[in-house]
């Protein structure tokens, strides 16, 4: 009986983008929240004050590391979106999948801030960065299964989109198998690995390959 | 006199389709606030570590559990709203009662979350979906009444989208009649219903119901 | 030397309005934030949770309120907007205005329902309503004083939104005085007007003025 | 290897658009949330309400600052898109740094309340003013760079869009320098200058400029 409303359900992206729009800027705006300000009581001089601040440091890079995290999976999404020509109740539920994953970011962020030594925090840190790149994978597959991407779409920006979230999945998942030696050369992994995604294409010597591809 | 503003108000649907986005991306990302994390001084170990996080699987499941609920609904306030012309103030107004009632789903939520063996508890989480779904109905009879429906969707559209909502319902006041023999088999059951709905249409054998229909 | 800067921004509505309805939503969803559930360990028995439940009533009243408010001021700004052609920097400062008195609305709402016997506590939330209504009204003074709204727009729409923020405002402004005899008074009638904005339109004998007007 | 994906990720700035609203309108609602109710138990009378209420003035004031800086990047930003013809990767991740900074806002707006006599608080204020508009200021560049400015564009309106960022950033930093004399002359001179921002342009010898240029 359902199945007439399946294939009429959904079928505007707009929303689905709008939706995603705005659980993405609240998970990007609430992470600021848990900088908590100094307690004014212990705070005697400007010295002080500084010193109170770079104590937040840690939070705070954590909380850029998880605004790149937000920021990588936000592109992904937008730039497969994009591609595809109309929805339907499926890839909407898929969507809704990967949305509910993103809500977790600002939870496991805090809590690999709060416990960074234990690999318990890690792996579910990395659970929650696994989870939304197989959902976007799960999501690309169906479309392309389905005859749902843009017909004028060419078979290497299809390929291309699969090896981005295979190749850059790989790289979490080293980093997670890194904290068989300590969480922080994890940590420092990812990190690395997310400022790549983010910076690297405008570093020069990158620029050069861009022109040879 | 306020006749005249009352029919050119609210026109645009976009603005309305913005609005509930905003809403829901805001409520669903809400739900993730009440995930505490474990306290720090009773973690000495890995182990506490996965433990305190245990403790935190009711929770996470009440959470994902409304989570889905208000991705049905919006689904299914989407879907409404792609097959309507042109609004109006008074559909404005029912879509806003409508956002009224997915705002308090956060609250509903956590009351169940806390209270999960009280009767009045589920009661009061079922009428928070007995409500949009009687909105949503009510939106749909409006617009179909007053000839606010886009000339071009099919006579069964329309009954499906009514028959839709009247079904989830029937199944909801099922799971919430079921707290008689106990609070846990109406939850066990509005999750299922509610797991039918985002997850079913992909099983197998309800692919083949959609190629016989 | 801003001058050229003046005028080529904010020509786009659009991000206003997406701006508005993002404030909007967070405003509407907040209000829900200071519904707190009752104290686990003073809930023994169903009848001990209708209980507590039951004293939440004028908390959700008070945030039923602020959510008829909201959107009734979301409504007007909308309308408004449906019928401007294209905006300027003044024009959006006086919106961001007006946006900064929606964000105001949650803590009103609090301190009146926290304080609803204090004539002070009443009339700020008068205020509250008071000022996006001015803003409302500058705004559409402003558009139509530098022929920025839509060419085709009536002249008697022109007139009625001028009508609706004053008549409005009169009949809050009546309500705010009535706090000479008691804020509940006030609240009351607030409220009556509120409503009325509301569900009104829908009432059988308002339809049969609609068809008379 | 991944060129082919930066070429085609991001081209859509309508996302990026709706992204950057949703954080601006939860920043500015944020801001909200810190202004604290009265306590109950301390107040008896009306005077004691307005002495209550007329000491949240300093934090009231202080958001409302926050909230002209949000609303002049919110402008700067929109009126800057407007322009730009097509989006590219690169330019994703300068406007997702410039959101990054914004969501920090609320923070360095709570520690400046707080802290307003220590210097490290107002420096690191104005840092939060100042990254914003570099990275503004490097977004504009970029897309000058690589010609992703709508042809349409006249010359003067580049050259408005850079002059606008660099005078401002120059006042504001003049702001800063004050603080060697005492913390509140420079939030009161920043204040000024975003006072200047918002409701200069509407003063008539502003308007008289208008018409000579």
């Amino acid at each position: 009986m359902p199945t007439l409303y399946n294939r009429i359900a959904n079928q505007n992206l707009d929303r689905l983008s709008a939706l995603s729009d705005g659980v993405f800027a609240f998970a990007m705006t609430l992470l600021v929240l848990d900088l908590r300000l100094p307690a004014f009581a212990a705070v005697h001089s400007e010295h002080d004050l500084w010193r109170s601040l770079a104590a937040l440091g840690p939070s705070l890079l954590m909380f850029l590391m998880s605004f790149l995290t937000l920021g990588i999976f936000w592109n992904g999404q937008q730039t497969q979106l994009n591609y595809i020509e109309r929805g339907d109740r499926d890839l909407a539920w898929i969507h809704l999948a990967f949305l509910f994953t993103i809500t977790l970011m600002p939870f496991s962020t805090r809590l690999l801030a709060e416990f960074i030594h234990f690999r318990s925090a890690l792996l579910l840190y990395w659970g929650n960065i696994l989870a939304p790149g197989l959902l976007l994978y799960a999501g690309w597959k169906y479309v392309s299964r389905y005859q749902m991407i843009r017909a004028d779409t060419p078979l290497e920006i299809r390929a291309a989109i699969c090896r981005r979230v295979v190749i850059a999945q790989t790289l979490y998942a080293i980093g997670a198998l890194l904290c068989l030696f300590g969480t922080f050369w994890s940590v420092g992994f990812i990190f690395a690995v997310q400022l790549n995604y983010a910076v690297a294409p405008r570093l020069p010597w990158r620029r050069r390959e861009t022109t040879a591809a």
